[in-house]
């Protein structure tokens, strides 16, 4: 992680310049950037043409958030995120949208905008951009998280990287799009005014208002305004918090917080989990270290990531010689250091979890840590925070981990000053869960937008608005890619029902030889099992199972039941109904015929 | 659901008879009862043994709760509850503890005490009393719970049942077991304090402070006091919500809250799930129903069940004619019918997720309908909760599902009442995470019991008290049993793993004949796959499996090589190295052979 020279702190609007040769080695490779303006005045959009808006992710779900605005002969998407999968979604790496018709329409795809880079929002975009390359927009940060997928999966220099600041507009065919500054839990995060010849439409991507923000500037409330005064066709909303009343409170909140933490955990060491993405969050703990004089170490192959491309594109300020390397601790004493990891969410594998399972190769955790979970556990998550929280402590650690953190969403108050500021005929609640949607869709009521004027969508569904009028225009293919392994979309419906079949009871094989010609059972029936019982305490079932199988087959036989369908049905309905009647469990049952 | 006659209404004290032929036609038969004390004079109890207790269960987990108490030659349990599975103990149905230590000593066995009828505390009472007979006592409405799940197992008459109240004292052996009143999410919930040779000893069972409870009185804090004037060695403390502050709110404020919502539903008509052991907020329902002239259908079978013994047994009491039969509320306005249903915890075919699903034979819910939802979601179950929640809402129902609920367990300063008012010598906390356990622990510290009076256990050590020290004493053997379908034991760790690795990347069967003299490959090998890859889009990947798998075998003919062992190992390690190499999935390899 290189580090800024304090004397020369970076300026909030215009993050600190790496030096030249870094900026040799390091810089990504960029084209030179299409025409765009910066500034105020915008190049004019003519009217005329309809507009549609058709949403592939992120609604009535969280995740895999990307939707198309379609003008003419010219498609503009925004975002490009994946989803993590459900439980119930067994061995599934990760989802991502159905693309087919950003396949279908590539020659009309003008670019791709990115309201910052969270998962759910750039997650994606090395499986789509496999499948049709678009042109990509975003702020710097955005764009180097980008760029370290795009290298992951051998797409580096493929793609066409375009730099954007908030405040800058940009032209993509008959459209443009103006990229405003927000504060949300990573930085360089923007909302867009999408000015088409059908309307101009605000979409706020994830957003709050923090009045007091750790990098950058307060989210440009004035702008919304003069968007408003303008006159705003559609308000495509942020709906995460949409259940909770008031405000989110201030990025800064937490460093008081820490600050109260940093001074009761004198004398031990700290280990402090976040997420990775939250730069602003790791700016604070850098910030309290060098505040109470310690080292900082950072543990955790994401968390190494981004602070390190931070700090190259001077979001990050870290004073120099602050940081260690993580296999450099042990020179230090332990209550001069802060460990900055991964784990936040009890991920296995995290480093935070390797820590807790004394698994992890330079951390050894005991009574002189003392661990901050910065982070609440995402709805889903709760469980396996306490796993990790559970097994801190039994290492002796104190561990806090309520209350200090706080979210990256507007909450309903926050939401209403957006909606009021922008006045949209249309409004357009996303981002969300039916039930998120819902509750943003009545606080839009709640300050006078028209019930009429309040459009719940879903995934695929085309809205069109046309001189100021709205009506869906029927649906496009839009859904989930399941991603396991190496393998996209090779894992759908039956390959998951299986995995669930197999997991409930486990399975049953059962495995003969008929001779060909006369049907005659030639060897076996075997049975093997597998997550069904325990073969050892199980062998007179095991036993039966097979004398079972056996009459069947030899029945099979005596009939001339040749067709093997017929056989292995047999087999399998004697078996299940066998199984069922002993145990009331339904393994998975396949009986296997070898001919001979 | 029999009623009551609302002009002679049953007093809190004692439940209400059930009439003659009533009592004659369902009255659980139990044996006439030990000789036991009700009121304050006890059988005295001489000292100087020493004092054993062990958890079995309960301890560094939510669940499966069971205490053994052992002094000279007898032993008392307290509670036999179950766990429900955590998600990675997949198709497993429940998690009883691991009994062999009861098995081992049951003729020293003089009874299971319980303090209430929810499934952690009785759930595993069935599996346990078939390995070891013991007699059980509680409550009234406790025991018939319990009654309801022996006559599932088959074992209606063959336990005996002693029916007690609070205030009664029972002596077991050299012990005897006091019941005290306290308040819970279930009726008939009592503390214990147990006289022993080796001390005083209270555990609390699950218990809040409500000082406006719906049945009942409020917990016996008078009685505390006065044990804790006596001497209490040891109290064995609820850590269940020890880390939230404060108080727990009453039972009364959720029907404040169901009254601003029955109000609110006016002209809709009403289904409100809630836990099916929770009578006091079903009592609430009913009240509110009548007040605001509705009538009052039950749909789900544990709600039935449980509300019909609570009836019965006049723990609930219901205005006649109030309660219609589910298949008969089309007979109703929608608007004058309030559905009580299980469900409230988003369980896949509980009531209300068939009616989320359109699913329930009598219910469909629609614009028509306001759902509220009583409870809080358990930790683990929130995604599921919102998926119902969700569903409802897709149907057109309004739906409430926050801030409709209060819990059942004391918080911080409830927890500090009771520990100042029994003062004890040593404090155990029990009923929780280890984070709980600590966190109960830091508040008795934060009251004045010294640090080395608080111990924090686990399941299977062994605590002796003798002449007012403490020593830990060794182990006994305690775990955990899986129950999977019939099967009590046979699913365990190998099976688990199994399990997981099916679910995770489904399953490769090889099925080869060889020659059992030459060992040469006779028929095969086939490949048959099942939650691995979707076989249409992959023949290639199979057909190279299958050729792989053929080269492994034909070779191992040729090297002579016959045993089946080293056979199926080259199968598996040329596959797995394959497979990963080709889409880096490890599917489960099973190689099966057969023998001409």
């Amino acid at each position: 992680m290189t580090t800024n020279n304090p004397a020369t702190p970076a300026t909030p609007e215009r993050p600190g310049q790496p030096s030249a040769a870094a900026a040799k080695a390091s810089a990504p490779r960029r084209q030179n950037p299409r025409p765009y303006h910066r500034g105020r005045r915008k190049p004019t959009v003519k009217p005329g043409l309809p507009l549609r808006i058709v949403s592939l992710g992120g609604l009535n779900e969280i995740g895999k958030n990307i939707t198309a605005y379609e003008c003419g002969d010219d498609i503009v998407i925004v975002d490009c995120g994946l989803a993590f999968p459900d439980s119930d979604m067994l061995g599934v790496d990760l989802v991502i949208p159905d693309v087919t018709w950003l396949v279908k329409n590539k020659d009309r795809i003008r670019g791709v905008v990115l309201t910052h880079g969270h998962e759910d929002h750039i997650g994606a975009l090395p499986y789509v951009l496999k499948q049709v390359n678009m042109p990509l927009y975003g702020t710097e940060l955005t764009l180097a998280l980008v760029e370290g997928k795009l290298k992951e999966h051998g797409l580096t220099g493929k793609v066409k990287l375009h730099v954007v600041k908030p405040g800058d507009t940009v032209k993509l065919g008959c459209m443009t799009v103006e990229f405003i500054n927000v504060n949300h839990s990573i930085a360089g995060s923007v909302a867009l005014a999408i000015n088409t010849p059908g309307g101009l439409f605000v979409q706020t991507g994830d957003f709050k208002i923090d009045c007091t923000p750790i990098h950058g500037e307060m989210i440009d409330l004035a702008r919304f305004g003069e968007l408003g005064k303008e006159g705003v066709t559609g308000l495509l909303m942020d709906s995460t918090n949409a259940e909770r009343p008031g405000y989110t409170l201030s990025e800064r909140k937490v460093g008081e917080a820490l600050n109260t933490l940093f001074a009761k955990a004198e004398g031990k060491r700290l280990i402090i989990a976040t997420f990775a993405s939250n730069v602003h969050r790791v700016q604070q703990i850098v910030d309290y270290a060098q505040k109470y004089g310690r080292h900082v170490a950072v543990s955790g192959r994401s968390m190494v990531n981004v602070c390190g491309i931070a700090a190259e594109l001077g979001y990050l300020r870290v004073p120099e010689g602050l940081v260690v390397d993580i296999d450099e601790i042990d020179r230090f004493p332990k209550e001069k250091m802060v460990i900055v990891t991964t784990g936040s969410q009890g991920e296995a594998m995290s480093a935070l979890y390797r820590m807790a399972y004394s698994d992890h190769r330079k951390v050894v955790v005991g009574p002189d840590d003392f661990v901050i979970i910065s982070a609440n556990p995402i709805p889903g998550n709760e469980k396996t925070v306490d796993r990790v929280v559970n097994e801190l402590m039994r290492l002796g650690a104190e561990v806090v981990y309520e209350e200090v953190h706080v979210s990256g969403h507007a909450r309903q108050e926050e939401l209403k000053i957006i909606m009021s500021l922008c006045k949209p005929t249309y409004f357009i609640p996303v981002h969300g869960e039916y039930k998120h949607l819902m509750k943003n869709a009545s606080l839009a009521r709640s300050i006078g937008i028209p019930d009429k004027n309040i459009i719940i969508t879903d995934i695929g569904k085309v809205m069109e608005f046309d001189k100021g009028n709205f009506k869906f225009v029927g649906t496009v293919p839009a859904g989930r890619v399941l991603v396991d392994g190496t393998g996209v979309g090779d894992v759908g419906s039956i390959v998951l029902r299986d995995r669930k079949h197999l997991a409930q009871d486990g399975l049953i094989v059962v495995v003969a030889t008929i001779d060909g010609a006369s049907g005659a059972l030639v060897a076996g029936p075997d049975i093997v099992s597998r997550g069904f019982v325990y073969v050892r305490e199980s062998e007179s079932l095991m036993e039966q199972t097979r004398l079972t199988a056996r009459d069947v087959l030899m029945d099979c036989a005596d009939a001339h039941v040749t067709e093997w369908g017929t056989i292995k049905s047999r087999v399998k309905d004697a078996l299940s109904k066998l199984l069922y009647e002993r145990t009331k469990r339904s393994p998975m049952i396949l009986p296997v015929i070898m001919e001979v």
